[in-house]
């Protein structure tokens, strides 16, 4: 595909999103299934129904836009995925593979918002005003999802695996 | 490596983030290359001298932990930046270009303040108070780097990619 234009980027970004929220949708039932203490787990499978709404919201979006929603691979998603699956078979313990699958799930979570805040300022400078709702809805759970984490983190696993 | 506690697991992230910092510092000077805006090749050269200083400041962290520097392969940070390679080559005009090499090193960015987030957290439940303010500074830099670039996108670079 050849981008020739910021309209193109932009489409290929949203691909790129598309691709990174369906494969995060695959993974998080494994990393709740990994995770011990049971308030992480509870909070991968919410993290799982956010995802799946924001999967409807980019159908929507593609809809929108007069697309069908397609997915472009994505290393980064990828990249971040491998690194947390290679991390969590060194670990030996319970309560330390709690706390890595946080920082894990954090790194995809900070991919996701710097793709959605990099797509409304795209979406704003095309005039895309239609699609804006979706986008930053998005964008305002995954930091919410991003900050949840790191609390459960300080406030309870963190504590244990040290 | 096998990681059996926080401590291994900070070690393990704190080399993840050498590595992910030191093939930064080869990338920015190529992506500065890359940019037609001179703003934007003004922000990467800046940016490399705040890589270079995170560096330096990493090497302090493993001193006072008794430790050499040490990197650790990092898949997340890797596919990042061949993501971010991949979709240059495929852009056919400079101005898209510009646009995307902000998207790429926020990415990046965003890789840096995830990590440096979860090394805050870990080094706080470790007891490692001395190491804190170096990484307290770094993730404020990171932050800051990440906005700089945002805004530069919305005042300047975007517009002229549309």
């Amino acid at each position: 595909m050849s981008i020739a234009s910021l309209e193109d980027l932009f489409i290929h970004t949203l691909e790129d999103v598309y691709f990174a929220e369906n494969l995060l949708a695959k993974k998080l039932p494994e990393m709740a299934k990994k995770s011990s203490a049971t308030a992480l787990k509870n909070a991968f499978e919410e993290h799982l129904a956010e995802t799946r709404t924001h999967i409807s919201r980019l159908d929507e979006v593609f809809k929108s836009l007069g697309r069908k929603p397609s997915a472009e691979e994505c290393p980064a998603i990828e990249g971040i995925l491998e690194e947390a699956e290679e991390l969590l078979e060194e670990i030996t313990n319970a309560k330390t593979r709690d706390a890595a699958l946080i920082a894990s799930a954090q790194a995809a979570e900070h991919y996701e918002i710097t793709r959605y805040g990099t797509l409304i300022a795209w979406a704003r400078e095309l005039g895309h005003e239609d699609i804006l709702p979706h986008l930053r809805e998005t964008l305002a759970e995954e930091k919410n999802a991003d900050n949840k984490l790191l609390r459960l983190g300080e406030d309870q696993i963190n504590a244990k695996a040290a």
